[in-house]
């Protein structure tokens, strides 16, 4: 995507082919700050310090910081320990732990002197493949805005987003935003209504940057505002990520989700989730009971970032000192509230049926 | 209610019995300070800056504003330009209106030097009710909280509001609070949701701080939480304020309450609203189509105030300059949503025959 009118990706080689790049994500929207990555460490303290974050990025990263580790030594022992810490910088992203073995499972075999230049290949195939994934999902998922278009005699389609699941979130394009991407590069109306999403405020700092970065018309509101916009028809189609779906159609996202599928369902707003058939985890069917949910420290809650009057970025508490904080990071939206699921492969109704009829090598 | 050890009320009379006396709620949680107002304009300025603010505390400071610009001028004259005034300061606050309009009535037929006097007497006599109003209200929702704590051997009964329905928000005792503190006083053991209730986050300042006084056990959430919170059994009543009733129950409360409400229906969690009879506006039948809904400056999304590790208050932005925000003040939970409302005399279900049940005056 474009910043300043330069191509973009979340994760790039740097032209002399050896050191990684990045965009510091933890300064957005404040500043847009490259950051070149040289050693695993430094991979790993850019996971582990959330600089990237977002489950297709985070594994991108990972795979990288293999190849910068195996730029020191190549042995099977390094390449272990190195995977083993890569892993444990984000415990519970399903894309971090993948990525790393799908790393190991090319380089183990290989010849000590093979590893270095196959891994830089595989981390590249692996951005690309993350790519292409999320570009189908703009491709299917723009025929739901364009639909909207059609019918409404030229009003830009106003969607809600929730969260960032937006091209920072990836190597590119995003997933729920992907769609908004195309539709815009279609010539098709778009006005995004951009959840703020606290605690972290994801949707302000990252979607709105993202919004205002390829000039899309969108408005921040608060969290508590989408079920009013709803009942006053000023939503025509809702479209979120997700970290995790059930093979039954469950979707856990970030905090809050749960509320807007609830309003749009109450108001008849298609609500739809958009997400790579790799997010599926198939072993898991009532999302409620069966995903734990992470709960986070209570100070994103008691203090929040920001850019003061003399533009420094700095931290708030919001709260008497005297009070704590509950943090869950997750919600559940039953499939019962999802219109339908967009996927690399084709748009399917959030059911073990619908993602079998997209994922038929599922069956068993 | 008590703060370190001492009773205070949201305003009173000062000591000399001439000045009245408020706490500036714009500066909390962060610092107590009791301001004197000893003009009309005074008293005016604190309403339109929101150093006090919930509107049956918005209705006693008019009335008292009147008394402190009677001392002035007691001329029929003077005393419509004053209501004027204060009227203006919060166009849409009913309360205000109608304690201005209840003080004018009393005192135009009056002898101009009688006129001062009688107002003194009237503004007590409008706090002293709100306070009676709302113990009543508080009577009758500790029931509720009762029989809960009656089912569940001696857990804490967790309680979730949103915004601030405590006693600042009245002259004391609060509206959704109000069965808390009742239940407290009973020994009963509650814990409090808080939601933090952007953009203004009346929970994490006001609600949060009210609690931290009272000595009741609380966590603050982000608004976003409430339902998960509800899916895991974590909630086991809502209770809220409302800024207006329609005559078929239909709900007008501060941005989110309707989303919580859709939360609670869905996981079969009670949700009541705590209301003075006369928030009720019977002229209103159908609250999401006849209730016009302020929106307010986008500053109050944009930028969000809390306290600095230096221990100034300040105000910081969280979205990049180019983002716009839309700022809709109130939402309208429609009355099948609402499991019954809490007022001064009993409980009813939202609807025109619950209401009329307790206001047979009402009845044509």
């Amino acid at each position: 995507m474009r910043v300043d009118g330069k191509v973009y990706r979340s994760i790039w080689l740097a032209e002399d082919g050896i050191g990684v790049e990045i965009i510091d994500q933890t300064l957005l929207p404040f500043q847009f700050k490259v950051v070149r990555l040289e050693t695993v460490e430094q991979a790993m303290d850019a996971i582990s310090r959330m600089l990237v974050r977002g489950a297709p990025l985070i594994g991108a990263t990972a795979a990288y910081g293999l190849c910068l580790g195996l730029r020191r030594s190549g042995t099977t022992e390094a390449l272990r320990e190195m995977a083993t810490g890569l892993i444990a910088c984000r415990p519970t992203a399903i894309n971090l732990r993948w990525a790393v073995e799908r790393m190991l499972e090319l380089l183990l075999p290989l010849p000590e002197e093979q590893r270095l230049a196959l891994a830089y290949l595989e981390a590249g195939r692996i951005c690309e493949e993350d790519v292409a994934t999320n570009e189908a999902i703009g491709r299917h998922g723009v025929g739901l805005i364009e639909a909207v278009a059609a019918q409404n005699g030229g009003r830009p389609v106003n969607v809600l987003t929730h969260c960032n699941a937006g091209w920072l979130a990836t190597v590119d394009w995003g997933t729920a935003l992907a769609p908004i991407f195309k539709a815009v590069e279609a010539g098709i109306p778009v006005h995004v209504w951009v959840d703020e999403t606290r605690p972290r405020n994801q949707g302000a700092s990252l979607t709105a940057w993202e919004l205002v970065a390829a000039g899309i018309p969108h408005h921040l509101i608060v969290d508590n505002a989408g079920g009013h916009l709803m009942q006053h028809g000023r939503v025509d189609l809702c479209i979120v990520g997700t970290d995790r779906t059930t093979a039954s159609g469950d979707v856990c996202n970030k905090i809050g989700t749960y509320l807007k599928a609830l309003a749009a369902a109450d108001n008849k707003v298609p609500f739809y989730v958009a997400l790579p058939g790799s997010t599926v985890d198939w072993t898991v069917s009532d999302g409620v009971v069966e995903i734990p949910i992470e709960e986070r420290e209570q100070e994103e809650v008691l203090r929040i970032m920001g850019r003061d009057d003399h533009d420094e970025v700095r931290r708030v508490a919001i709260a008497p000192s005297a009070t704590p904080a509950v943090n869950p990071a997750f919600d559940v939206t039953p499939a019962r509230l999802v219109t339908g699921l967009i996927t690399e492969r084709g748009i399917c109704p959030a059911s073990r049926d619908g993602l079998l009829g997209l994922y038929p090598e599922r069956r068993r």
